[in-house]
């Protein structure tokens, strides 16, 4: 049985590209005692990713040149030698980007067919609805009636965000970058949606949150998050959680000076990442999937079909070209 | 009896010169029923008052131009109409710049004159102090062993929080601006001075701090700050209290955008006034009366003696001619 593995050919300067992948051709493995053998099906491609392409330090150690990428994966138990993880099992892990792989179950998680889409365990009910989860409720602690502006609102982890913020009884203004975006955020119930790429941030923000602004939870950085800034109101809370804007940048990204506006405001600028919360997982999958089964909440996904079209979809997350969960399906 | 007050003249642009003050002579007011007579004692000049000599929002009101401009005091009653202060109460409050003012007693506290020197009621024992106090243990919660990172050290604030911090058992580093303060730094017991004029700071403060930073305190800003970001440890805790670098600029300050450092390293940047604490300060000037009747605690203040004095004591600020607390005795 052939199988597929991408590797990372080289660091990228800057924006990342194709020449950065490198696809290699093996038998696929059979797994020993005490292991189980996985099908890939659903591969998750995440903006945190272009930060583990670079060498250095950072929250997750980085990729190794001439060795396989790893992310998200949704797989199927299609050989079993080990009892908890029988044949048909379906789990959701860090694994490499291969189409078979050998795993001894550690740090895999069996997750249910029958609650939603076994993809959603890459989104909703995986690492970017906890993300959204636990930087929003924990961090920004939004009050109903309190004004929360979201960037990257039509990604994976924003379209949470604002849902939770609606659910909280907020106002929320989401950024986003195409006019089909910003009307698919008026559609899950944003109070208001923002094309950074057309309209004047400082003026639209401005404009969306006459009240000023109590919580922010950052996915992109840079202009956007210096208007938001300038609307702080006394005590707010911002949630770090990803600088898109700047994770291609080659050298150290200048801008104005937040300081002076958080120490005016006694407010908090708080950056995490879904893994400060572990213990705390399981209390979120649950109540995420409590909303979900409510139909509180929606997810949306865009699907790119094949492994050999995992670098592209991964390449488009820096065009903005996915609304939602990027996800490629493998199998 | 003649009475001197010193009104804002002007709103200064940049640095604030003698300009900016103008000096009225008036006859003494007399206090009516319910009032006292207040003479002033010490008069406190702080760097956050230069904030309230620009127009628009701020975390305290600005002052007006052709109006008194008002700052910590510590005064005598000298005459009273107001049972609860008689005359030779002394008190300490929000007061104008002024020899003598009458009051209704509100805001005012009344101050033992047998635990230290009364002025300390506008340092150690007072809004510095509290600032240091609330602002190391509430959001820097320094746990022994940690690195801890003071900017203006040698301020009225920043001496008492390296002090708290070696109180806790951390390694504490400051920073400050001259030789002779980076000398009194050790007298007091940091582990770590560095003159912030002369040394290349960056690479002192690496050396300072071979296990990284865990908390930083800081009332600077600037390049300090940019270098002290680049040495945070993973879930880093900064207290924003201040930033003199960057109070007499007539642009926007442009810097490196920390977030990147902040989000991958899962940091807190708080920013805070000591007025969020205002219903716990009685339980934090009894822990620093304690520490301070115990020896552990030591305070430094630079007095200026004369009422003319007050607008040279406030302008020496931005010079950095002050060590611990610059106070000026005005009777």
């Amino acid at each position: 049985m052939q199988n597929q593995t991408i590797l990372l050919a080289s660091r990228p300067q800057g924006e990342p590209t194709a020449a950065q992948f490198q696809f290699e051709t093996s038998e696929a493995p059979s797994p020993a005692e005490g292991q189980v053998l996985l099908k890939a099906l659903y591969v998750s491609v995440d903006p945190y990713m272009r930060g583990r392409m670079n060498a250095g330090k950072s929250y997750v150690p980085p990729f190794e040149v001439g060795q396989p990428i790893s992310g998200g994966v949704v797989a199927e138990v299609i050989e079993s030698q080990l009892d908890k993880l029988p044949v048909g099992s379906v789990v959701v892990g860090n694994l490499p980007w291969q189409q078979y792989s050998v795993s001894d179950g550690r740090g895999l998680q069996q997750i249910p067919t029958d609650q939603a889409p076994i993809s959603y365990f890459l989104g909703l009910l995986g690492m970017p609805g906890l993300t959204a989860y636990f930087g929003l409720l924990d961090i920004c602690q939004p009050k109903a009636g309190e004004t929360v502006v979201v960037s990257g609102a039509a990604g994976a982890v924003g379209m949470v965000v604002g849902q939770l913020a609606k659910i909280k009884g907020c106002r929320v203004i989401g950024t986003a970058g195409s006019d089909e975006k910003v009307a698919y955020l008026k559609q899950l119930g944003f109070d208001e949606a923002i094309n950074y790429k057309t309209a004047n941030i400082p003026e639209a923000l401005t404009a969306a949150a006459p009240n000023g602004v109590d919580c922010y939870f950052d996915n992109v950085g840079g202009a956007i998050t210096d208007a938001v800034y300038d609307l702080l109101n006394k005590h707010a809370r911002i949630a770090l959680c990803g600088q898109i804007a700047n994770y291609n940048a080659t050298e150290a990204p200048i801008g104005p000076r937040p300081e002076g506006k958080l120490l005016t405001t006694s407010s908090k600028l708080q950056g995490f990442i879904v893994s400060d919360y572990l213990p705390q997982w399981p209390e979120g999958v649950k109540q995420l999937t409590e909303w979900y089964g409510q139909g509180k909440l929606q997810f949306e996904e865009t699907i790119t079909e094949g492994f050999d079209q995992i670098p592209t979809a991964f390449l488009g997350l820096f065009r903005g070209e996915n609304t939602g969960k990027a996800i490629v399906k493998v199998a």
